[in-house]
Parts: C-alpha cells; structure tokens; sequence
C-alpha cells in the first residue's frame, strides 16, 4: 500500500466533509500506525487543521484537490450497511432476545484480545451464512466466539451442531446458564488452538469461523484448527481486519488459504463493525494509540471505528490443515502492526 | 464445490417460492454444466415437478427439507441490489446519458464471446472505484470494453486518462462519433491481449479494468496484459463467473494473482449483471445449453441470469506480469466449461 493512497483518500474524505477523528478513522480502514503517520504528516504539512473538533481541509489542501470530485458522492448503501444481504421478519424477532443476552456478555479482556461485534453485524453474518447454504442442519464450530456468533445461530434452531472453543474458561459457566435459560444446546469446549485438537473434532463440521488473532503465528493457528475440524468441501467465515494486518499480511494469508486447497469465495469489506463498549474501561483500553498523534482527536463519541472484512472460504475437498492437528504451535499473540493492543502503547 | 451443495441450494431455493428456470439459475450461480446436471437429476428423481412454467418441488421433497429453513428469508439488498454502494444524484445524471449512449453499441459478437453488463452495474462498478480512490486523476486501462465502462468512467471527467484496448475493429469508429458527440477524450486501440503489448503502455497505468476469456489463457492474457499496464501500488477490477469457473479454477486465478505480487482486497459476489439484449439472436446465441435440459425450461421472460463476481486487486509494489509483455500468448477461447458458448453447444 503506498502512503499516496492513503494521503488522497484521507483528503477526499475531508473534502466531502469535515468530521472527528474517529468518524474520519471509521471510514478509511488503513494499517492504522501508516494512517497515524500521514495523518500526522497531513496536520504538520498545514494541509489539515481543527475545527470544533473536526478535522476540516486547509485553504492550501483545498487547492490541491480535484474539486469536481466533491460532485460524485458514493455512499455505502444506508439500508444493509454495504453488507449485501437484508436478514428478514424472523431475525428480528432473534435480534432483540440476542441483544439481551449479549448484555451478560463477561467483559473483555485485552489479556485474549477480546473485542466485540455489534450484535446487528453478528445476526448480519448468520444471515449471510444462512444465504450461501451455511446453516441449514450444518455441524459449525466457532474457533473463539467472542460475539457471541454461537448464541445467534442457536436462535434460528437450524444448525445440527453448534460448538464453540474458546481459551476463556468464564464462557463456561455462561453458556450452561445461557442454554438452561433459552433451551439452546451449544457445546462449549475450554480450548486454546495453541494445543493440538482433541481428536474428537477431526473433520467433523461443515463450517467454521473465527476472529483470528491477526499476528502470523495467530492466524495460521486459528485456520489450522478450523481446517482440521472440516468436513471436506466445508466452508470457513474469516474475519480480518485491515487496521492490523498490512496488505502484504492479506496477500500471505490469502496464498495460505490457496495453498491449503480452499478457494476464498467472498471479501465483503468492513463487514463487521466492532462494538464501541459502554464501559468506559473497556473501550480506552484499546484507543491507547491516539498518543501518537499530533494533535488531540478528542473524546471517541461513540463511533464504531474498528472493523473487519469477512472472508469466506471452501474447502475443495481433500485440503491441507497446514499444521498438523496433533502438533502444538507456538503463538505470538501481539505484533509490531497490533496497533490497538495496550501493551503497543505503553 | 460438492453436487450436495448445488442440490441443497436450489431445492431451499424453491421451498421459499416456486420458479421459473430463468429466475432459479439468476438465485444459484454455480458452474453451469453442474447446476443442470443437478437439476436434471432432481427432476429424474420426482423432487422437481413443473407447473405453469414454473419449477415446484414435489410432496416428496417437502419432507426432505428442513421445514424451519423457510420462517429464515433472506434477500439480497433490494436498495443496492447487493452492489454495496449507493451512486448519487450526479451519477443517476450520468446514467441517463449512458443509457442513450449504450443503445447505439454496435451488436454483440460471439466470435469474441462479447456480452454486456447492464448500465446501471457499469455505474455502479464507477461508483465503487470512485468509493475505493480509482478514479480521480487517475490513468486508467480497459483490457475489452465490451461494457463501454470506459464512457462512463469519461462522464465523470474525474480520470486524467482513459484507454481502451479492444481487438473488435468496429469499436474504432465508435469511439470516434461517441468522443466527438459527447466532447470525451477516450483513446482507442485496436489490441488482441495475445500480441505484445505496445511499450508505450507499459507500466503508466493507476487502474486496470477488465472481463476477461474465463478459460486458463484467456484469462491469464488479461491478466498479464493489465498488470503490464501497471504502475506500483496499482489497482485492478476483474469480473469472474462462476457459471463458467469452476472453484478450482478460481482458486488458481486468485494463485495467480497472488505468485504474481498483489493483493486481493475485495469479492463482490454477484456484482455484475449481463444484459437480457432485446435483439432475439443475441439473446438466444448464449442461451443454446437448455437443450442439455431433461425439461422444457421456457423461453427466457428477459431475466438477467448470467452475473459476474468482481474481484479488485492490489499491486503490493514491484508486481511481476506473469508472461513477459512482449511476448506473445497462446490464447484458447473456449474450453469445456464454456457452457454458455454457441460452439459448445452445437
């Protein structure tokens, strides 16, 4: 990626409107410490200056742009959130009880890197799934389920098996309680994909999905286990971001996916919007980054500036798990892109 | 890709409502010669029976399916018509031009294996680039033009540059009337992908746009043709089937992109669709494979069932063109899952 790009579109987004810093960061998802560095560039330059908190073009910037651009304003669609698929009558109805029960949610932890979806954008991908023949009487195992993914699906009654692993052992006790009040029936199993697969789950499922963690040893380890748990011609749901992962990072990830016999299907980009906590906690821990601007970006009112692309892959038949199911792997949970960890901003 | 999948995906298909074949094969996007050969069996079978033109599923397959699957409706944005973007005011303007413009397009060939893309998804594909920073002040190549994106993209007057590379002759003159009409600027050049590329265009490009010949080297001569053209950190828009690529075979074009240095950064499922030509020879001249039906389908009531996915690419800096740009290229036309191609079905 060429910082070029991200200077224009930073710009035009600016010329279109000035806006808060986490308005204009929701809107251009960039390797975050590259936006951090042209932005700061963009403000030292005098091309960007501050107004009521809003980030506005200077006089100077002005000039520099194509003003005929301001004319062609292109929206995300406003009605599926640029999501592609409207999820009808009955998930609405899951929605409001899913919304509830998020509400229990155990608070995250940064010690797992936990974040959470918005539950709409979590009903959003089971809709998506239910679309692309992913859900109907299917055995699907969520590596990790911090959204909660597990619970929305259970909802709808049509997954044969819902399994969810996750390494936090509070999940334990909150999805007994959870399938004791709503009759559900998802298996919770405590397990860190740093350990080899118990055995039992060898190419059980016909889908998979997961939030990896996004440093190379995460992601190759989360895709592992959920190779090794599908069927063949199964389907995976891989959600990833492109504030952490750089577009080289994409491009080996991608080739990972190929080289292992899947073919990826679907990118929807900035599918996933990540909830924007109400605790006051929760939601500084991972905005420590804004040390390094050069200017105050103010308050986060609330903006959902974190997302993630959805990817969808399929299994070709006969595919590779790239590490052997049996085998332990050694996980780097931060790197030098994991721009939102605390431990990056210390 | 599993025939369970197919199976699946059109019986669910049906269960919601009965269909025309038309409107069935527009829903289920898969590799055309599977979807038939499916569809033949199931209507062997007894699961699908046809009543006023429409395809029903039998008593018998009722109680296959899961009967929860049908209270789960799901449609695909009817505001974007899952396109993601919403194009404004100043693009519905244009459209209104384009339309006119499109009329006069000299008459498809299938010796080319010509089709179009219907307006509104040329501007939409306009829209997008525009949304993704490839379009202002951009140099941009179309590798065919087949869809006259290149007109569209010049009614903007964002880009600083527009050519057209096309081995139909008749599109020379085309251009001519349409630049003087319209006071555009789009250059022409009559080019077969096969032969070198002219140095002049070697590496002075932002953007690359194109529909490549789906088999192996008709594809692979698109590729390399556009990826010539381009500058580092450029970008390029690829429409790709899945009517007729088989998932291997995407799964070896995305190979391709990758080992060739760039990044995949978006799939649009579904994003383009091909015009139902109110000419009747243009239309039939691709719709010859029915005959493989073990049914009368019949005649198409102007649905647009033939879609493309659009695939956007990356070039992650110092990208290679797969085959040398002055080297020549065998180029295959047609292969064995052409399905919709006149010769195929003599």
């Amino acid at each position: 990626m060429s910082m070029e790009r991200i200077k224009t579109s930073i710009l035009y987004s600016l010329q279109e409107k000035p806006m808060n810093f986490w308005k204009l960061l929701a809107e251009n998802q960039y390797l975050l410490g590259d936006f951090l560095k042209v932005l700061n560039e963009l403000y030292e330059q005098g091309m960007i200056t501050i107004k009521n908190n809003k980030l506005c073009l200077s006089e100077k910037a002005k000039k520099e742009l194509n003003k005929k651009a301001s004319k062609f304003s292109v929206k995300i669609c406003d009605k599926c959130n640029g999501k592609i698929v409207l999820p009808g009558k009955k998930f609405e109805e899951i929605l409001k009880i899913f919304k509830k029960i998020s509400k229990q949610h155990p608070p995250i932890l940064a010690e797992f890197y936990q974040g959470r979806i918005i539950p709409e954008d979590t009903l959003k991908r089971v809709a998506l799934m239910h679309k692309y023949g992913d859900v109907v009487d299917k055995s699907i195992v969520l590596i990790g389920d911090d959204d909660l993914l597990s619970i929305a699906l259970a909802l709808t009654e049509l997954p044969k098996r819902i399994v969810v692993f996750d390494i936090d052992e509070r999940f334990e006790k909150f999805f007994n309680e959870i399938n004791k009040k709503y009759k559900l029936n998802i298996e919770f199993v405590q397990y860190d994909v740093a350990n080899p697969l118990p055995k039992t789950f060898l190419r059980k499922f016909d889908v998979f999905s997961c939030e990896p963690l996004e440093t190379d040893s995460g992601f190759k380890a989360f895709f592992a286990r959920g190779a090794a748990c599908l069927k063949d011609y199964g389907s995976g749901y891989i959600g990833l971001t492109r504030l952490e992962v750089s577009m080289k990072r994409w491009a080996k990830f991608e080739k990972f996916f190929i080289d292992n016999g899947f073919v990826i299907t679907d990118i929807i980009r900035d599918f996933s919007w990540y909830y924007d906590s109400e605790r006051k906690e929760e939601r500084e821990e991972y905005e420590q980054f804004v040390k390094m601007l050069k200017f105050d970006p103010g308050k986060n009112p609330k903006v959902c500036w974190y997302k993630a692309s959805l990817l969808r892959i399929e299994s070709l038949g006969k595919h590779k798990t790239a590490i052997p199911w049996n085998k332990k792997i050694k996980i780097i949970p931060v790197d030098e892109e994991s721009f939102t960890h605390p431990s990056l901003n210390e």
